[in-house]
C-alpha cells in the first residue's frame, strides 16, 4: 500500500506502518486530504504491483546509511533514532525501499485478497501535540470468502454498534452542552439499568455482602493519603475549594468503604467484611479517547471490597469468581479468558506477600479448574490481579470482571483487624467488579444482543396492539392484568394502522406483540407475535402470561413462544 | 435575666433579648466565659427578682435621650441607630432599664415557673465577622407541670436525636477527614435507604412517572444559562476545569431532565411527561449551620419534574398532592400542613402566568379538602409553590414535600410542546419532591419512631437468639426459612448469654426477636419477644412467618404480635 501511496503522492512522507488484527494500516503525511474516492485508486495501484509479484528483499544496514537512504523521510530519520543498536532492517520490493523489522511474505504475489477499509486521521507517535497525519486501513485474507466473512461481520457490526442503538431504541444521550462522556440514561435505558441493579444487589446479599451509600467529593487530602492523587493524578479532575479545603469528586469508591470500615474495630471472628456499592465515579479521559458508553468521563462501577485476613483471600476469590462466572453466564457471556497479571517493576508492599497473593490467586482459578494465562507485570501497583475477558456474539472482546488484591490502602490507612492473638493486623484488600460499570456493560449488552435483550432486561416486554379503537378497553384491561403480574406491558393506541404498529415494536425490538382483534375478544384467546416473526395463538391470557412470567423470573436468554 | 446578669457582671454589654417558641434568650458581651454552674447562680438572682414583684413600666424617649442612656452600651446604641423613627420604648423594672419594644407582663412577679437551660456562642447580628456574644436560653411556663413536661420533652428528643441513633444503631457517618456535610451509609442505613427507595420507585413507575439517572456533574455554562449562577452562586461548589471547559458538581437534577426532555420534539398527546430520579445533589452550606442528617452538603432527593401544559397543571399538582399525602401517611406522619408561597418581589414570568399558576394551585388543594396557609412572597423567583411541613411524634416540625411551579427554565431553554395547532408552545415545568431527601427523611423517621422502625423499615427485622450451641442448627433453619420468605433475619450465634442477646437486641431495636432453646426445638413452636417486650408462643413458624409477612407488605406502623 505505501508503494501504492508514493506512486499516486511521489511527495508523501513515510510515518509507520505495522500489521494489526485482520489486516494492516500505514501512517501518512500527504500534500492534501485522503476522500473515499481515493481508496479505489490506491488500490487498483495495489493490484498492479501484486501481479508483478515482485519479492521482498531485507539487507542489514548501518544506522548512517540508513539515514541518507530516508534523508527526506523526518518521520522515518526519527524512528531509525529510536531503534537500539547500530543497525535497522531494510525491506525492498521493486523500487521501493522501506525501514522495517519484518518479517514479510516473500513477495507481492502472495497477497491474494484484500481491500482499503477507512482513512482516519492519527496524530504522530499518538501525540496530540505532534503533526496530524493521515491512516489508511485496509484488511487482508487468504480467500474471497473469508474477506467477504469478514466485511458481513463489519456491517452487523456497525448495525449493533451501541450508540447507534442507544439512539433507536431511546436509551441514552450523551450533550455536548453538559459535557461529553456524561451519560445521560433516557427511561427505557433507566429500566434496563434498574433491572441489572436490582438483580446485582439480592445477588450481592445472597451472598453475604453489605450495601453501602458514600459521596461523590471528599477532601483531596484523603487521595493523597491513599497514593492516588500521586499515581492517577492524572485521571482526577481539578480540586474545588470548600472553605480553604480541597475536595475532589471520588475517581473510585474504596476510601469511603475503608473509612466505614474503620468507624469501629473489627474482631477476626467478623471478617471477611464486604462491602459493595454501585457508586458513581469521575475519571478524566481525554475527548479523543471517548467513545459511547464504553470509554466515558462518568460511571457507576458495581464495586466492592472485601477486608479479610490473608488466610480467608483463597476463599475469598473464589467467591468472587464463582459470582462473576454466574454473572457473565446469566446475561448469556459465554465465552470468556481469564488473565492473571502480576508483579509490575514499581510495586508496593513486600516481595512475599506479592508471591503468596499471586499464588493464592493462581490456587483459587485452579480449585474451579479455570484455564488462565499469565500477564506478566501487568497487575496494579497495589497488587496482583485478575481479569476477565469476554467475547460478545461477534466475537469483540469487552474488559470484564476484576478481582484485585490491594497491600498499599491497608498500609497508608491502618486497615486493621484484632486477630486470636489479641493484636492488629492489617487487612488484606480486595477491589473487585463484577460487571465493571453499569455503562460499559449496557454496551456489551446492546452489541451482543443487536438490542434484542432478553425478555427480563427488555424495557418494554409485551406492547398490546388493538385493531380497531373498539378494542382499546380490552387492550387496556390485558395491560393492567399484565402489569399486576410484574410485566412490562404497553397498549399502543395511537390511531394508526395495526401493521405499522407491528413494524414499529419490532424496530423497538419488543419481544411479544398481542394483536387484539374481534376473535381475540370474543374468544378470549392471545395472538402472539414475536419481534422475530414468529407467531402463535394462546387459549387465554393465563397461558401466555405463565409463558412471559418464566421468561423473566428463568432469565431465559432466548426469546420462546 | 437581664437584670440578674447585671447584677452579677456590673460591666456586662447587652445584646438583644427576645421571647421565643417556649422560652427566650439573651445575648451578652461578658468579662469572663459562662459555665453551667453560672446558671443557677444567675437562676436565684432571678428568683429575687421576682420575689421583689416590680412592676414593668415603659415609656417612651427621643433618640437622643436614648443614646445618653445607653452611652455604655454600644450595641443597644446600634439597636436605637436602627429603630425607624424619632423615638424608642424603654421598659423599666426597679433599677433596670431596656429598650424594648414589649409587650411585658405587668410586673416581675407573673414570672411564675422557669429554667434556664443553655449557653451557646452567637455571633452579634448572626454575622461570623462580628463579636462573639454569650447567649443564654431559657424557658417559662405558667405551672410546674407544664415546664415539667416541657424538660421531659427536651430529654426525649435528646435521646431520639438522630446524630444519636445514628451511631447507637450503626446507621451512619460523617468524617472529618471525607468532609463535614458529607453522609456515608452503614450497612444497616443502607438498608433503610435501599427500602424506601425502591418503594419510592415502585409508587412513581405505578403513578406514571419514568425513572431517569443524570450524571453529577456539567458544564457551567448549562447552569449560567439556567439562572442558577446567577441566583445560588453562594451554595455552587466552584468550578472544575476540563479541557478549557469549567463544570460544577451539580446542585440540583432539573438541567439533566430538561435536556432528556429536549433530545425529540413532543406532541401535546405525550403531555404530561413525569421524570423521576433519586439523584444526588451538592450545595455548599456553611459549616456553622450543618447538622447531622438534616442540614448536609450532599444529599439525594426523590426528585421529579414534570413538564405539561397550562391546562394539565391542576391535575398533576393533585397527583402530587395526593402522593405526598399518600407518602406521609404510609410513613406515620399524620400531623402536617400545607404553605402556598405566592410571588416573590423580584420575579421571572408574567403576572398574568403567576397569577392563573397560583390560583391553579390553590384549585388543586381546595379540590382535595386540604386546608392551607398563605405564606406571601415567599414562592421561589421562578413560580409559586406549595410547601407541606409535618409534626413528629416529640411535635417538632419538618419540612417536607414541596411543588413548585416554573416559569423560568422553559423559556431559557425553549423547553416546548407541539400543540393541536401544529405550533410550539411551551411547557409548565413543576419541580417536587415528595420526601425531600433520603438524608433528611431518615433523620424524620428516626426522630419520630425513637428509632424504633416499622418493621418494613426495621435494616433486621428478626433477631434468632440459641440458648445454647446446640440449638445453632436449628437456628440457621430458621434464619433461612424466613429470608427465603423475604424476612431480614439474623442469628445471634456468639457464645454470650442469651439475657444479654436479648438486651443487645432490644438496643438495636429490632422488633422480633426469637429464642431457640429445648422445648422450641422438640416442639417447632416459636417463642416471639418483642422490642417493647411483650411475649406470645406462636404453634409454629409459619404462623409467625405469616405475622411478620403482613407486617412488612401492609407496612404496619404499630408493632403487633
Amino acid at each position: 500500500m505505501a508503494e501504492a501511496v508514493q506512486s499516486i503522492f511521489p511527495d508523501a512522507k513515510f510515518g509507520i506502518g505495522p500489521a494489526i488484527k485482520n489486516g494492516f494500516y500505514y501512517d501518512f503525511d500527504l500534500p492534501r486530504s485522503l476522500t473515499p474516492e481515493d481508496l479505489p485508486v490506491i488500490e487498483a495501484k495495489m493490484r498492479e504491483i501484486i501481479a508483478r509479484d515482485e519479492p521482498f528483499n531485507w539487507r542489514e544496514v548501518a544506522k548512517e546509511e540508513a539515514r541518507q537512504i530516508f534523508a527526506k523521510q523526518p518521520y522515518k530519520l526519527e524512528l531509525v533514532d529510536d531503534i537500539p543498536g547500530d543497525k535497522v532492517r531494510l525491506y525492498q520490493q521493486g523500487s521501493f525501499l522501506d525501514l522495517c523489522r519484518g518479517p514479510h511474505v516473500a513477495s507481492t504475489g502472495e497477497v491474494t485478497v484484500f481491500k482499503l477499509t477507512s482513512i482516519a486521521g492519527a496524530y504522530w507517535r499518538g501525540n496530540e501535540h505532534l503533526p496530524m497525519l493521515q491512516r489508511i486501513y485496509g484488511v487482508a485474507f487468504d480467500t474471497r470468502e473469508a474477506l467477504d466473512e469478514h466485511l458481513k461481520r463489519l456491517e452487523e457490526a456497525a448495525r449493533n454498534d451501541h450508540r447507534r442503538l442507544g439512539k433507536e431504541l431511546d436509551l441514552f444521550s450523551i450533550y455536548e452542552e453538559a459535557g461529553p462522556g456524561l451519560v445521560h440514561w433516557h427511561p427505557k435505558g433507566a429500566i434496563i439499568r434498574r433491572v441489572i441493579e436490582d438483580f446485582w444487589k439480592d445477588e450481592h446479599i445472597k451472598r453475604g455482602y453489605d450495601l453501602l451509600y458514600t459521596p461523590h467529593i471528599a477532601k483531596l487530602d484523603l487521595w493523597k493519603t491513599s497514593g492516588h492523587w500521586e499515581f492517577y493524578r492524572d485521571y482526577l479532575y481539578s480540586p474545588m475549594e470548600v472553605e480553604g479545603q480541597e475536595y475532589i469528586i471520588k475517581p473510585m469508591n474504596c476510601l469511603g468503604h475503608v473509612l466505614i470500615y474503620k468507624t469501629r474495630r473489627h474482631s477476626y471472628q467478623e471478617l471477611p467484611v464486604r462491602y459493595a456499592e454501585l457508586g458513581t465515579v469521575y475519571r478524566y479521559e481525554r475527548s479523543g479517547v471517548l467513545f459511547g458508553l464504553s470509554r466515558v468521563r462518568g460511571f457507576t462501577q458495581d464495586d466492592a471490597h472485601i477486608f479479610c485476613s490473608f488466610e480467608q483471600l483463597k476463599d475469598e476469590v473464589v467467591g468472587v469468581l464463582e459470582l462473576a462466572g454466574f454473572m457473565m453466564e446469566t446475561f448469556g457471556f459465554t465465552n470468556y479468558k481469564l488473565f492473571l497479571s502480576t508483579r509490575p517493576e514499581k510495586y508496593a508492599g513486600n516481595l512475599e506477600d506479592w508471591e503468596k497473593a499471586t499464588e493464592t490467586l493462581s490456587q483459587a482459578m485452579e480449585q474451579l479448574g479455570l484455564a488462565y494465562q499469565v500477564d506478566p507485570g501487568e497487575g496494579a501497583f497495589y497488587g496482583p490481579k485478575i481479569d476477565i475477558k469476554f467475547e460478545d456474539a461477534l466475537g469483540r472482546g469487552w474488559q470484564g470482571p476484576t478481582v484485585q488484591v490491594d497491600f498499599n490502602l491497608p498500609q497508608r490507612f491502618q486497615v486493621n483487624y484484632i486477630g486470636q492473638d489479641g493484636k492488629e493486623h492489617l487487612v488484606v484488600m480486595v477491589h473487585r467488579t463484577v460487571l465493571g460499570s453499569m455503562e460499559r456493560f449496557l454496551a456489551s449488552l446492546l452489541e451482543h444482543y443487536g438490542g434484542a435483550l432478553p425478555v427480563w432486561l427488555s424495557p418494554v416486554q409485551v406492547m398490546i396492539i388493538p385493531v380497531a379503537d373498539r378494542h382499546l378497553d380490552y387492550a387496556y384491561q390485558m395491560e393492567a392484568e399484565l402489569k399486576q403480574a410484574g410485566v412490562r406491558a404497553k397498549v399502543d393506541a395511537r390511531p394508526e394502522r395495526m401493521n405499522l404498529k407491528i413494524r414499529q415494536a419490532q424496530l423497538e425490538k419488543i419481544p411479544y406483540m398481542l394483536v387484539v382483534g374481534d376473535r381475540e375478544m370474543a374468544e378470549a384467546t392471545v395472538s402472539v407475535r414475536l419481534r422475530s416473526g414468529e407467531q402463535t395463538t394462546y387459549p387465554d391470557l393465563n397461558g401466555f402470561k405463565e409463558r412471559v412470567r418464566l421468561a423473566i423470573t428463568a432469565k431465559e436468554k432466548e426469546l420462546k413462544l
